[in-house]
């Protein structure tokens, strides 16, 4: 029997090379692989999974308002699907995933980001961390050592920001993975020197 | 550096059975646990953990009101805080428990049901969803053999329920759980069987 | 497709419990538990599965000469196999599980020690990690705080041993999980005592 | 508190390739890796981690004689040690490595083969197996679809072959990655065919 898969985890903890190479491992074995990939914006590229470590592939990329059940049907020769940056599906659409592995038994491998940077879920995640049937962290470290769990963002001077939208294309702003702890202590640090 | 755990798992998946024998390894140590469990009504021996299986202690019970930041105080001398039904706490009180973790450095392990009879989380398993260190899956079995997954509302004639309030207490209504896969097919079957 | 699962853990991890708590979320469901047991004495109740919390149930005692496989025979209509202290079987009726997994598609649970008092392998905890298609650690404390992992042999005066045999029944040794870090760091300054 | 990791899994599940994600993630923080390997042979290049996806690094080479913890002095400023192919260390090396984490608080992370062709230990799979503070399997799948586990050795016809040295270099045989039932499913067809 066939599984939903999240394999969830902070910002730079490898999620596109992960699901590079586990579509790597399917392709070799002579298996057939859709790799999907939900769309963000329109910038040039946005059709390519590309990992910090220098491997890139091209993905179909899937729109908000797709069906990812009625697209399947021209892919029915694919032994999995595969997808990055499955956060920003929305929870119809991983409804649809689910319905892909249940009716027709193809397993599907997500990869995305767990929460944003507040700590709340995005849309896709929240549900696939409601239906998957297994779920694994993809683990990477903060700057203290412990695991990172948190995507701060980051404004030009450094300093972490807890408001605005939670997808911000553009702009100066940056992202770091840390630890619960080190942006809690870090927020009330940047708080403590603004009274 | 302590974590915070959440110990997920579908109806009779012997989470409160798991909470107790953690209790108990701890306490044969020598160490001290804080048993908690958010309020839900006010029956009779609300403030028990009680498992099929025949085990069962008192625990402290947080009303929704409650910090338990603050109630802590009262019981810094504890080792690890232990909390059954998990899903019932506000996501306020997740976010206490994290801070208890990431302040005073001890462990918090929260076992609870991950999603209700539609599939969707509760509040409290949705914030220790975004927030726990440690995502662990207490497994059990559907009637077919596979994993069980959802909790399935059922009516007094066995007809699986997918719409009504997300706590139901009292009432004739039963739960069972299943694997998506049956509990999607047996619902179709209820649908084909009305037209 | 069914699976052989091994599901280890130090001495105190609540092995027992677990098993019976499996048992009884299949039990409940109708289905039908083999519960079986590695022989290592002739003492009175070595047939029973008995945890420290206060569960205890009837096993069948598996002798080292038995064949699993011919006796599976006479319990073909169960739906599980459940053992407890599985470290004792042979290798050879571990390779006769993985047999009963794969050619009659049967799920086969085994709890059991990983190591014994020197961080060794038992027998069937060697093979079982060769050959288990699912390793899940059952975790216990240590009194540090950290994860227990080795099982410490005491003598009376509570000193650690490093030297004997692999199983000791009876006597006035006992056992005690301990983290690596404070079993080395117990054994050094025992030695350091010596001098 | 560091760890000891062992990150198990069969050929071609990537194993060098997530050795490489590692270390790519740790220096992208600005911290130091020690990546090392065993030598197994004096070929050319022996001193590379190579994945099949086309990641590569050169490591330092560990002799079955060498000292790592001896070694460790001259890599003091690393803030953690990562190897490939780690089945081949020497148990007193794993031991070496165990006392790092514990004596110097260096999280070390081990990649490598569980099993040779016959499903038994390597003697550096099995100490990392009766030692690690964390098992975890790097998956890969059968060409029947379930999660492959079994490394075999195929000859140049095809067949599989179950006796001869565990490690063998140079030659016409090939390995190949399956789940345990289709192997031994193949190896019980071969024998008919023999008869």
């Amino acid at each position: 029997m066939s599984k939903l898969y999240f394999k969830y985890g902070a910002m730079g903890s490898s999620k596109s090379a992960q699901a590079l190479i586990t579509q790597f491992n399917y392709e070799e074995l002579g298996m057939k692989v859709w790799l999907i990939k939900p769309s963000i914006d329109d910038r040039d590229g946005a059709d390519i999974i590309k990992s910090r470590i220098g491997l890139s592939r091209k993905a179909m990329i899937i729109k908000p308002d797709d069906s990812i059940y009625e697209m399947y049907k021209d892919h029915k020769d694919c032994d999995v699907i595969i997808s990055d940056e499955s956060q920003f599906f929305t929870p119809k659409q991983i409804d649809e995933l689910r319905a892909i592995v249940d009716d027709l038994d193809v397993p599907v491998i997500c990869y995305g980001l767990r929460t944003d940077f507040r700590t709340k879920f995005f849309p896709g995640s929240m549900r696939l961390m409601e239906l998957a049937d297994s779920l694994t962290e993809i683990k990477t470290v903060c700057s203290c050592g412990s695991k990172a769990m948190v995507n701060a963002r980051l404004d030009p001077n450094g300093r972490i920001i807890t408001e605005g939208s939670q997808v911000f294309l553009g702009g100066n702003d940056s992202y770091k993975a840390m630890c619960h702890k080190c942006w809690i202590k870090k927020i009330k640090e940047q708080q403590k020197g603004e009274q």
